[in-house]
């Protein structure tokens, strides 16, 4: 069968996979979890050959430290699937329940989007993170993991695909891709797949966006600031800097760009460029900065640059609109930060950027599904239709209305022999 | 200015735009609605200029119907502005509100979209309702109407636009194209537009999805379909069907199959099919339903036509899941009824029919949004993504998320020094 064949199999038991009780669901999930756990021997060996197939291509090791999947990491996915059984329902929830007229009931309830495409990194506990998220918010799905853990995720997606399907949920509740080119065949899948979230490069992402006409979701850059104020606490802000640029530079909600209050820079600039080098931060900064501080001069088109690297930008700006107005146009959404102690100074920016996530002294880095308490994220989405920053059961659910009437005819409220009388219920 | 400009501007305008206060936003509603009344006899004197020219060019009169804009139609839309002052505000609800740990406190708020560009059919009520409901949730919107009212939506637009910007909108809240090239061109201004809104025919929707990257929010076509259950009360089935086949035909909401269950359909399908005859309704139907019933006989490939016309499909069914099959297959997943009394048949079909509006005992007209209370629609979306259904205020705002930290850095969290907590406060 091809893509095509596939998903339409899969639609047509969309309607079976959102009609399983939240009993169901959550058993299967625990089913899941107990399968794991019992076969995490052929786990460990698939995954030892995948390890030593990247090492021998020449993988860098801290590349090689994502692929990984031993005890420590079954502890974590099983962790995270108890977890994910203990949180509420996010299907069949009554969003709006309201009597239009005598006899004529108008109710939204949320569910299951139908069949999602997820395209992933070679992360194997993205593989069961991802199809957990699925089951317990009722979704097929279409998994495709990077290749350089192909043989972890196809030991992993057998135990989970047997477990569910052993469980009660039907054929076509997950399937797996294992070769590039059905990315592609899954591209042209509209009509038949909901949606589809693809994580990746910037590059990647473009590509799946420019290539399909079935709604993405995600985003392409992150390119994240954090601004410090004139009011803000120089020991609470240096830490937070450092961390929002180094604690892990390759993720999407590092920080890449620093703006600085005018007024501040004298006096904190030089303290925050000492700590920010003395973990391995090459600094580049406008000539203003330059007069300031050493570091390598840049232009203005450069501040669009998403290093994921130990490098950062720094300008200078007059104030919190001027530092809005730079991250509203250099930035991509995702997450910007306001250093400061002044409240109001804080509102106004928190208001005015126009990003998925506007934090107060903290780190940028906090923009997680699993920091933000969701259980996990099948990713993080800019986009600002349906679901924006990290992305957990409530971004894998949809409404739909039912309306319940007696005979209920639009003619007689047309012709004015009826009224509505909208009540909520 | 052309329109990627124009667009660029209202994109910078958008964070002022989403600042409006509910008290502002309301103010410059309620100028709008003085504005309208004051200079009536120039809307009323355009719209006879634009009918005049409609009948000299021969368009029909069921059509210019749509296009008039007299007393009536002013009490209809400044009767829909007061309504919309009264509703709840969109914008600021809290969604979500958690304390990660000791003094990190994240919030989920509802904001606006941003940007929005709506291209709606020749109607000028549609201006003043689309226009009103941007206002109200914080939207900037670029506003092209149909070519037949240019003249009616000038004078309006500018009325509208002069009241708002008086009031304190920005100046760049409201832009109207009227121009038909500027459509192709806005088409282009991804990054500056957040959301594309198309109203009119099929081939016009399939066309925007298929020339943008913006994301696009609406529907190509409604294939509606009433399902005549063996359990249905037959004094009750009639009246829905003729409504909701010829109260209004042109509409996405009309019905254009009808599905009947096997066991009823000697008893049941001659009365019925006599009510649509008399009001003027023909009837195409298999093979098996012309040997009940005098009608044209089809093939199973045109199940898929949208009629827009006095005309109506039918098939037999076995029973409630055969129609739900067919409706999964055929359907435009937009608006869909069960004609029973039996309640466990009816919550299967509202379970497994995959469409925005399941409906139990009444027309598929009622897919409105002014008859689901929400005051007006933009549009009807049968995207599964963000909106679903009737898209009022609510399908116009998204959210953003707010951390306020004391200076919390992630690296304490991912080496263990901290923990989070989770607490919904």
């Amino acid at each position: 069968m091809n893509m095509r064949e596939i998903t339409a199999r899969m639609k047509q038991d969309s309607s079976n996979m959102a009609a399983m009780s939240l009993e169901q669901r959550n058993a299967a999930l625990a089913a899941v979890r107990e399968a794991l756990l019992e076969h995490k021997d052929e786990i460990f060996a698939a995954n030892q050959e995948d390890m030593k197939a990247a090492e021998e291509a020449g993988v860098p090791e801290s590349v090689r430290k994502r692929l990984k999947f031993d005890e420590h990491k079954l502890a974590d996915v099983t962790a995270g699937i108890e977890g994910l059984i203990k949180l509420a329902d996010p299907l069949g929830k009554v969003q709006l329940a309201r009597e239009l007229d005598e006899g004529l009931k108008l109710y939204r309830i949320s569910c299951p989007i139908g069949v999602i495409g997820i395209i992933f990194e070679a992360r194997p506990d993205a593989l069961v993170q991802i199809s957990s998220l699925c089951i317990k918010s009722g979704n097929c799905a279409v998994l495709k993991g990077g290749k350089e853990t192909a043989r972890t995720n196809k030991v992993l997606f057998d135990i989970i695909y047997a477990a569910a399907v052993k469980a009660g949920a039907p054929q076509g509740c997950l399937v797996q891709a294992e070769q590039h080119n059905e990315i592609d065949e899954l591209l042209e899948c509209h009509g038949n797949v909901d949606l589809l979230i693809p994580r990746g490069s910037n590059q990647f992402v473009q590509y799946i966006m420019n290539h399909t006409k079935i709604p993405v979701m995600g985003h392409a850059d992150g390119i994240c600031h954090t601004y410090l104020d004139e009011d803000a606490d120089l020991k609470k802000a240096i830490p937070v800097i450092v961390d929002a640029k180094t604690q892990y530079t390759a993720a999407c909600n590092a920080t890449e760009t620093l703006l600085v209050n005018r007024k501040a820079a004298g006096e904190m600039l030089p303290a925050i460029a000492n700590a920010l080098r003395e973990n391995g931060v090459k600094i580049r900064g406008t000539q203003e900065v330059a007069e300031i501080i050493e570091c390598e001069v840049m232009t203005e088109e450069e501040f669009k640059t998403e290093y994921l690297d130990l490098i950062i930008s720094i300008k200078l700006v007059d104030d919190v609109m001027e530092a809005i107005a730079h991250i509203n146009k250099y930035g991509s959404h995702h997450t910007d930060c306001i250093l400061t102690e002044n409240d109001e100074t804080a509102a106004k920016f928190m208001q005015l950027v126009d990003s998925a996530g506007v934090y107060q002294n903290c780190s940028t880095r906090f923009a997680d599904g699993f920091r933000y308490g969701f259980g996990a994220e099948v990713g993080i989405s800019t986009s600002k239709i349906h679901a924006r920053g990290p992305v957990g059961l409530e971004g894998l659910v949809t409404y739909k209305y039912k309306l319940f009437g007696q005979g209920h005819t639009v003619g007689d409220y047309a012709q004015g022999r009826k009224h509505f009388h909208f009540r909520d219920i």
